[in-house]
Formats: structure tokens, sequence, C-alpha cells
């Protein structure tokens, strides 16, 4: 769907950097449908702004834009990137955010050089979420043609994430989220759980 | 009006459910309105809930679709309902949520049933408001007729709403809900004080 | 561009009331887009809002609607005014929570008088937000004419925003806000900044 953009950050809900975003993005693509995540990441926490992501963005329809501005290291050399697979174009800073889609595979990523995009010339050292990936996301809703955006680049940023070990006899996995209602989210998925158990009974072990 | 989607729900705001709620009621209707009531219900608390719920509904256009996910139940045996009234559409657990639209009359309520509506034929057994309850709420809000989702059903559940003691020379009500600024609502309503007070003179107790 | 209004209070995001506000919006103009700025202004704290206010709504496209609802002389005889200025039009109670507005010169200011709008004729005393600012913003974004509204006044209230000491050697500002990330803004404009230090050298000194 043309027009759909997502919003993650850690930008929290009072300062207004929020409202100011979407002022930019409905000011380039005023039919835009933008839909919040979360704004309550952890200050800087990459890791969990990318389970965040990992766990909504398969649910929103085709074609979203989903911008992802959790950024510790805004003015300082990290790319601007933009990550495009068959179904969903993200954008956000090329710090590891988007390490569940690596790991999906069949992505281009391309650094953001297009200067034109941003929404002012000068953009400022702090708030890029504003000046460069709020208006390259409204572009981009509007159906900007992905070459236009900068050069494709092989070698993005990833993090760590945790992933399990899979024993002859186990699985060894961990909690990776924690939930407002007390839910674990561990990293064993249901595919790799159901290959591994299948009919065979199993034993749960929990530790710390 | 068609097309308009409150949501009610103890999800907070951070861990991203809210957002892909909206994904999947975006994905059947790309031109539905969601507007949101609240997402901060204290978790599992119906009654909170419902009384938010009706302090705010009524200020909705007609044919609004009022989507209220506050589920402790989510997994067992209570069923999933929709409740319409001659203005509005509700779509929730049959938990008593929606107890102050039955007080009111004029409601017929129908469970849930017809699986072609989900977002997937196994729908997790943790997140209803995903994949029941989202997509249920948006093909009311494109059209769809009441008798599709299900049966009728008589015995819906209810709350206990705390009402007011009525006597010849006094009303007791009690404090209902106190919100960010301090204010006080009772049980006691407008239309009460007037009937029972009308130009007699009053006297205001109030005591723990 | 007409038809956007975005949202500043101090009702937090529990309650409903901003829900209610935007039912109340969406009932008079369907189409109206929606955006919020801040729901978590310090209860009453005018200046505060006036300067989330400040620090965002220039990024907002020409024409939108601001409506800032934090009000704690509502049901006093404090006024409801429009601050109109050739980009966008302000919506909210007469305490000086537009003073940023009129520091900019070229602005009218109406009272709202106009019962006509009003959600109803008989305004909560307590909920000006939903009765009074929320309608008149969404008559407002429907391209209502400025005179409907109510007569000009000239004697509109202003808070004393912190104006920074220029001297012939130094500027003395003063830290007016700081963020979830711990940015502090001053109120030393980059403008100011720019002109006085010019190709100089400077010294910066912190106190407290």
């Amino acid at each position: 769907m043309r027009g759909m953009i997502s919003l993650i950050s850690d930008f929290g809900e009072k300062d207004g950097w929020v409202g100011t975003m979407k002022g930019v993005i409905l000011g380039i693509n005023p039919e835009a449908r933008i839909v919040d995540i979360s704004h309550r990441v952890n200050p800087g926490d990459i890791l969990e702004a990318s389970l965040i992501l990992q766990a909504s963005f398969p649910f929103f329809p085709r074609g979203t834009v989903h911008l992802c501005v959790v950024d510790p290291g805004v003015g300082s050399e990290r790319r601007a990137i933009v990550v495009a697979t068959p179904s969903y174009t993200f954008v956000g800073p090329d710090n590891g955010l988007f390490t569940p889609i690596y790991q999906r595979g069949d992505f281009q990523a391309l650094e953001i050089t297009n200067r034109a995009l941003f929404y002012s010339s000068q953009p400022s050292e702090t708030f890029h979420g504003r000046d460069i990936f709020a208006p390259v996301a409204a572009h981009l809703s509007l159906g900007l043609a992905l070459e236009e955006v900068g050069p494709q680049i092989a070698d993005v940023v990833k993090v760590d994430l945790p992933s399990p070990l899979v024993g002859s006899r186990e699985i060894r996995g961990e909690v990776i989220y924690v939930d407002r209602f007390g839910n674990l989210t561990t990293n064993i998925t249901q595919e790799l759980f159901e290959k591994k158990v299948r009919d065979n009974l199993f034993e749960l072990r929990i530790g710390v």
C-alpha cells in the first residue's frame, strides 16, 4: 500500500519531536498514513528497537515504509540508509537497527546521499529524524525510485542478535524481550521448536 | 461515519502491540480512521476500561467501531463478541467491558465465530487483539453485515458497575474514576442529581 | 494545507480526554488529519506548553490549525481565542500559551464568542477542550472564515518567556527546556549567536 509509514523511535511522547517529524512528513506527502509502533525505546537502545521492529513490521500492509530513528550516533560519521525488501522499505541510521531484516535475506541497502531530499540543505547535527529520515521516508511513500536515494552499499552494520544454541538433544535459547504483561519472548522460533521437537516429549528448563 | 475505529487497550505504548493491530486494520481497510482513546488501562482492569469507554464513546461520530481489548481471559473459553447499538458497534472480549452499553439498552450482541474474518486461520493464544478483534473491527468498518460475524447471543457477561443508592432524602454515590488532574468522577449522573435535587437546597457530604 | 490539526495538551494519554476531543473533531470534519505534538505537558504548565509549541509548529504544513489546551483557568473568566498568522491558526485559552507567536509579530487575535460553533450550547465547566476548542479548530480546518469566530481583540495575555541578556561582550542566556535525551535548549537563538560572535573567539561559561 502506497503512503503508509510506520514509526519507531526513542523520542518519548513528551517533547514534541515525534509530532515534528510527522509535520515534516505531511508537508511532503499530505496523504501519508502514519502509524506509531513505539516511541518508548530505551534511549539509544538499538537492540531493543530492532526487536520491537521485528515483532511488528510483518503485520503491516505490503509497501509500508518503516521509519526507525534510534540513533545514538547522530552527528557522527554513521551513514543514513534505506533498506528495501520485496515487501517493505526501511529508513534509518546504519547502526544495526535493521539486522532482523538482513537475517531474512533478499534485501538491498542504499546510502542516503541525495541532499535534495533533505528538509533543509543544512540538516541539524542532532535531529536527523526531522531533517533527513522523515523527508526521505515521505518521498519514498510517494513512490520515489530507490536509486534516487543514493548508491547501493554492501557493508551494512549489524548488531549481534542473540541466537539459540541447537544441540542434538536440546535447544538453548534466551529471553530477548519482556513486555508490559510480563510475557517473555525467547529467540527460539516456533518453526525451530516444531522442527526439533516434533512429536517427541520435551522438558522445559529455565535458568538465569 | 463509515471507516472510523476507536481503540482502548491495556497494551501500553512501548511494546508495539498497538501499532501491530493498526497495521492489521489498515491492511484490511486502508481508509480506516483510527483514533486512540487509551492504551494505559491498568493491565486486565475491565472495570477501568469500561469507565474510560463510557466517558468517551458518545463523542464519536455515529457509525464508529469501538475496538476494546482488555482481555485477561485471552486463550480461555471466554467468547469474542460484537455489540451493536443504533449508533455504534463495539468489538472485544465478552468479559463485561461493554456493561455501560448494556445498561443503556437497545443493543444486540453476537459471538464472533466466523473464522474467515480472522487474521490467520490459526490465531495466537495470547494476542486475539491482533488476530481476531482488529480484523473483525476492520471488516465492520468496511460495512460488513453484522450477521456475518456469528450468531446472536443473549447471555453477555456483565461487571458490577457501582450504582448510587437513592433514598428519599439522599443520594449516596461513590467516586468511580480519578483522572490525571485529580478530577473525581462519581456514579451520580447529572440527570439523577437534577431530578432529585431540583430547586431544593442540598448538602454535600464526603466520606472515605 | 487544509484539514491538518496539531494537538498539544496536558491531558496525558490515559484518561481518554484526547481521544474524546478527536472524536468531536472528526464528527465535524471527517477528513481532518490530526497529529499529536504532546499531551504530557506538566498539568497547567503554560510556559512549558508554549516552548513545546515554539519548537514544533514551524515544521507543519502551512494552513495547519494548532490546537493547544493547557488551560488551568478553565471555568474562570479567561477568554477562549483564535490567533491567526499568515501561515497558521492557533486555538486555545487566552493565558499566554501563544506568546511565542506574538513575539514574531504579524498576527491577529479573536475572542471565541460564536456559540453556534460549540459542541453543545451548554459547554461543560471543566472541559472546554472538548466543548469549545476542538469544535472551533475543526470548523477552522474546514475553512471557516476567521470573522465567524468572534470579535478581534488587542489585549492578549502574555507570559514572560525568559530572554537572553545581550551585553557588549557577552550573551547571558538560560536553559529553557531539557528533553528526554538531556539535550539543553537555551534561549540564545542561532541567529543571535552568529550575529554576535561572528568570527570572534568565544568562551562558553556555564553556571547554575
